[in-house]
């Protein structure tokens, strides 16, 4: 058994409780409804969505701990003919009712590979994962002060960390089909193993410590925002930005498409989705306006911090 | 010049025109507007879309005639080095606001593949397309009704025609990530060739034949239902299937992915996507309900005629 892989395993368990007992609060009126899951082949998950809250219109903050026999889709990733894995991680979504609060993705995942049935020699291990903020509507000081916190996790580990990720995630979140980001962007990273730089530990330290900011990166966000006023105009816009993201998370989003690929709990993949959505056809919002100004960002990444 | 190629783009536009001007009186309220748009590279194409109508809350009804040289995801497609090509054809997806209207596509295209830059070498030449209906209410007779049709044109080529675009059809629309056909099908045929039972010319009559019988298919059946009223119940599940439509059409639609990937124009390929959508977590009808009927039926494809 490995140390690092039962200590994440226990550190998503707590941040999953963390995560949900926070954005209840935010919330104020809706409660998590549980969902535990077995997998075919090894491991299951738990996932906890909230739905038509107060303040969260659908979310999820899901956990889970899969292992056994590679599936064929990834053997043909990692180019191996046999092998063996384990994979944990957390992963959620928040769809705010109010098109003034930004939507937010994190995710924290770790992988090992084994050559042996019994999972004892491990051949490779990695961490990955990420946050990033998606407004409806830009307020530079709540994407100053996400990157911001997420910065502060990640400095603490090397000054390198941030600019690094940050920029990957511009590339990873964009919709290469519209030109455009899916949000402001946030932090990504993969595939980070043992390195001439880095141990395994080290990168358990790094992603363990960006997962802990979550809270601190976004609920004081939605706390802030959650009571402004929104007309029916600014609703529509949140519903036509919705389009994007749908078309982002079933389009380009490697995580999504490997689930549906390889046979995953389909509503735990899908929960990413948001509840309302709609697509206009060539829909362009007018130059000058708010709207219009969010655009320009989504085309123009900019530095936040 | 290929006398096939001149046909077929006369054709498409007819169709264009006759198939918008059922469309508008089956409507009877929106007319379509005209975008009319040019490739970089060669060729462009007429978009026509109807928004907010008296039945259709979206549609569009897409012809484009396209070409030049092969784009870099094509040659790697068909394994050539360098290759020019033409290619043109009608898309359509009709979206009624009414949940008691079964959406509609249909698609009848032409492709020609040359070796030399004049594009007077032809080195090979295919038509595909077809029709499948998206009900979200199930009606038997609207569903046979529409078969028939279809099997009625593809009969006078060849009995053993409908059966097998038939199947073809429940096998393409078909979101293997939930198990469920998108809809009851219809027809589908790709890389309809000359060979040793048809010519080119064979397969330019079936699919135009199949291509004229589109508006007796479907009108009679928009007409029928369009004025039975529904619940706002019955709404919430078309918004919820139509889920499942940008879902199959984001994530399986070799047409559409194919379009982002080579730089398409965007508002015209995803002028398929519906008005509005919804997704809940974990939904699912109650069993003995029309709503889970329908579900049956696209878990286990009947056959209609």
């Amino acid at each position: 058994m490995s140390l690092i892989k039962d200590k994440f395993s226990a550190y998503i368990d707590n941040l999953q409780d963390e995560i949900c007992t926070e954005i209840e609060k935010v919330d104020g009126k809706a409660s998590f409804r549980e969902d535990n899951w077995d997998r075919d082949g090894g491991g299951g998950g738990r996932t906890r969505v909230i739905e038509k809250g107060g303040v969260f219109e659908k979310g999820g903050v899901n956990i889970s701990r899969v292992w056994g026999e590679l599936p064929e889709p990834i053997q043909k990733h990692f180019n191996v003919d046999q092998g063996w894995f384990w994979a944990g991680g957390l992963s959620l979504v928040l769809h705010p009712e109010n098109p003034i609060v930004p939507t937010v993705h994190a995710n924290f995942r770790y992988f090992e590979l084994y050559d042996d049935e019994e999972m004892e020699h491990r051949v490779d291990g990695w961490f990955g994962g990420g946050a990033d903020l998606t407004p409806y509507y830009l307020f530079d000081e709540d994407a100053r002060h996400f990157h911001r916190t997420l910065k502060a996790a990640c400095d603490k580990h090397g000054s390198e960390l941030y600019p690094e990720f940050k920029k990957e995630c511009d590339e990873y979140f964009y919709n290469s089909h519209r030109g455009e980001s899916r949000g402001v962007g946030g932090l990504f990273f993969d595939y980070r193993r043992a390195d001439e730089k880095k141990t395994l530990e080290d990168w358990y330290q790094f992603t363990t410590d960006v997962g802990s900011s979550f809270i601190e990166s976004y609920k004081p966000i939605a706390e802030k925002r959650k009571s402004e006023g929104y007309t029916s105009e600014e609703r529509y816009w949140q519903e036509i930005r919705r389009g994007r993201y749908v078309e982002f998370n079933l389009v380009h989003d490697r995580g999504t498409l490997f689930g549906l690929k390889t046979n995953g709990r389909i509503e735990s993949i899908l929960m990413s989705l948001p509840p309302r959505v709609r697509w206009d056809y060539d829909h362009h919002p007018e130059k000058g306006t708010r709207e219009a100004e969010l655009v320009d960002v989504l085309r123009n990444p900019k530095e936040w911090v």
